[in-house]
């Protein structure tokens, strides 16, 4: 099969990614101008698979492709077109794309399939120019808070304003929510945005969870002093405690498969070369695509730093700042996944999502899976993200595969759910 | 003993302490005119204390107290009479006041001694005016910086120009270095600066040498990446890799005594909370009275450096910033000093000086030996720093015992020396 889709689908995303704020980087924000070119574009493209399509009222791009019988329940495709600022290509497009390619098929076979097909074009999986974020999908998924519409941009202009500028409608939101019992499910196909696929020399993945995330703000008290005058003995560094800590929170997430955890940001205080630091603040980043191991992870590390906080004489403040569960993937979407990938010739490789994704909204509503593609170094969010045409090629081409043999899945409810993974 | 010069010594320690840009607060930089007022009211004091007084062409504060036989050989007592920005009152001044009140006492009984005192009272230890440092001290000892004058504060003045307008004379500075025959030594008493010998519940303590330092700064590259998608075991986790080199320059620093070693600053980069640090900086502070000992620290840090940063695939730029040899101070000034604790019944205890002083300029001209005083919590640098009147007292009544059974010691040339300490 290989080499039908990839040429022109990546053509395709090159072509896409001229509708930019800062072209040729690529820069398309929720709302924008450019992110309207973008929707009227996708929206071209759509109708040319044989769907019918439109701007729905939260500035979601949609696209049907009925069934053998008309007003058949609909299974969800799609992924997001807007970017961050100095973008990749692949990251959200190459869902929605992917995914218009596969219906194209389908049309150009004249093929229907039992059930409709639908493809969304999310808005604002970003969450780069509101304070917001996953406005697109949680509108459709029915979950969009109340309050979405006035959060404002960094001009002061709110999302209601922009949307109605976009040509959405802030009073129709919720006609935008879909009844679950119209609703198969969502399959998402997305770049990995991590290393696992290309370490594995594997052009595709099934994802088992979007992982859920704590993130924790750490803040180490101990006493500052002149470097040269407070012999070792006589010091409570807030430093050396937190880099005990580091290095606890690194042991922690290597102690099972699939938790990360991760400081990113660290700050001494005074901050001098020759000053003992008496404070420091410190991040703390848990995710896992269980949340009850992500929760023992916390739990254990909580008492691992109060330890060494004890040892050493400096007070330890842990303050969660975040706390997302994970979205599970439905054990039967992956295994039809898991099928699809098996009869394109290639290993069936699962492995959980760090990073968040529409997916994640629309598990509230229905059952979810999603498609990881390989890319280049792990890298996204930056102009080097980068994918192969042979690697965008098996995508479509599995999940046409998956699409011409779906068969529905009974909801596992409620979303998100805890419990093992299967 | 205790009781006579206390109170007289606080009282004088606070009136001084006016001499100030922004009183109640002390700040008196170098040839400012708070600065200049303040070496008026010691050449009163030194006057009062039968001493005849003139400020030197690099703007010290000397005053001279002559021995049985005029034109003896001096012994020099004293420290600085400069300030930090809002400074402690007995940093530097402490010192001088100290000394001055010793030769008021001789004076007062109408004692004279074999050999003549000279009281200094140096400008420009702190080095926060002009991007220089010790520049009075120096000009005794002879070993000025020939551009020094050139310095310029941050409002373009150079110093020069600020010592003419002081009343100094940057024409004759040659003419303020000392002729090493003339000169018996130099005794500075000084606050701790640290907390050593207030945990040992002890008021004075006798220095073995003003430490040697090397500074280096840091770099650790590693590799970036999103803190949800990359797996613990693909990562090269810049700040994980210092967090480790952390806890190494604190292992190596106490693993011997008077050594001390300090990491002040770090960055991470990004720095942000989702993100896997690519690179981390930060700076390495070392001092010890031994430079044997420091180098060899300074080598074995650099080796396990290394081995880290091999072991966790980053890589490790090692760079030195700074690099001072250790002032020892003199065997048989130390002995002296000891024995005149002892007298007044204290035990005796030698520490190194952690922070740079005066003596360590003078250390190039003539034996050295420094005195140290508990001041509070180890504060200095800070309006909390602290020192109650007893502890003025006995240090004065030792200084006053040690003049009066003062020996002349043989030099050990060179200064600063390497070699152990006795």
């Amino acid at each position: 099969m290989s080499g039908i889709f990839g040429p022109a689908l990546m053509a395709r995303l090159e072509n896409f990614a001229r509708h930019s704020a800062d072209a040729p980087a690529l820069t398309r924000l929720y709302l924008t101008r450019e992110h309207r070119a973008a929707a009227d574009q996708l929206l071209i493209w759509m109708r040319e698979a044989g769907m019918e399509a439109h701007v729905d009222a939260a500035g979601t791009v949609v696209g049907r492709y009925e069934g053998l019988a008309p007003n058949q329940p609909a299974l969800l495709l799609g992924s997001h077109i807007d970017t961050v600022r100095n973008a990749g290509r692949y990251d959200g497009n190459l869902g929605v794309l992917a995914a218009v390619t596969a219906v194209a098929e389908l049309n150009r076979r004249g093929e229907r399939l039992p059930y409709a097909i639908e493809v969304l074009g999310f808005g604002d999986e970003e969450g780069v120019r509101f304070p917001v974020t996953l406005t697109g999908s949680r509108a459709v998924a029915g979950t969009l808070a109340p309050d979405a519409m006035a959060a404002r941009d960094r001009d002061g202009v709110t999302l209601g304003e922009a949307l109605k500028l976009f040509g959405g409608d802030p009073a129709r939101l919720d006609a935008v929510a879909r009844d679950p019992a119209k609703v198969l499910g969502f399959v998402e196909v997305h770049i990995e945005q991590g290393p696992v696929l290309e370490s594995l020399n594997l052009p595709l993945g099934i994802v088992t969870a979007i992982n859920g995330a704590s993130r924790y703000a750490v803040t180490i008290t101990g006493q500052a002093g002149h470097a040269g005058t407070v012999p070792m003995g006589l010091r409570r560094d807030a430093l050396a405690a937190a880099a005990e800590m580091v290095l606890a929170v690194e042991a922690r997430g290597g102690a099972e498969p699939d938790l990360v955890a991760t400081v990113g940001r660290i700050e001494a205080k005074p901050g001098a070369i020759n000053v003992i630091p008496g404070q420091v603040t410190f991040t703390i980043d848990l995710r896992s695509p269980s949340d009850d191991s992500r929760r023992q992870a916390a739990a254990d590390l909580a008492e691992t730093l109060t330890a060494i906080a004890g040892r050493r004489g400096v007070t330890l403040e842990l303050r969660q700042t975040h706390d997302a569960a994970a979205a599970r993937c439905h054990p039967g979407l992956m295994r039809q996944l898991d099928q699809a990938v098996a009869r394109a010739g290639l290993s069936i490789h699962r492995l959980p999502s760090g990073a968040g994704h529409d997916a994640m909204a629309l598990a509230a509503l229905c059952p979810i899976a999603m498609l990881f593609v390989r890319c280049k170094g792990g890298v996204s969010h930056h102009p080097a993200e980068s994918i192969t045409g042979p690697d965008a090629d098996l995508a479509v081409a599995v999940l046409l595969d998956f699409l011409r043999r779906f068969e529905p899945v009974s909801p596992i409810a409620p979303y998100p759910a805890k419990g093992p993974l299967s």
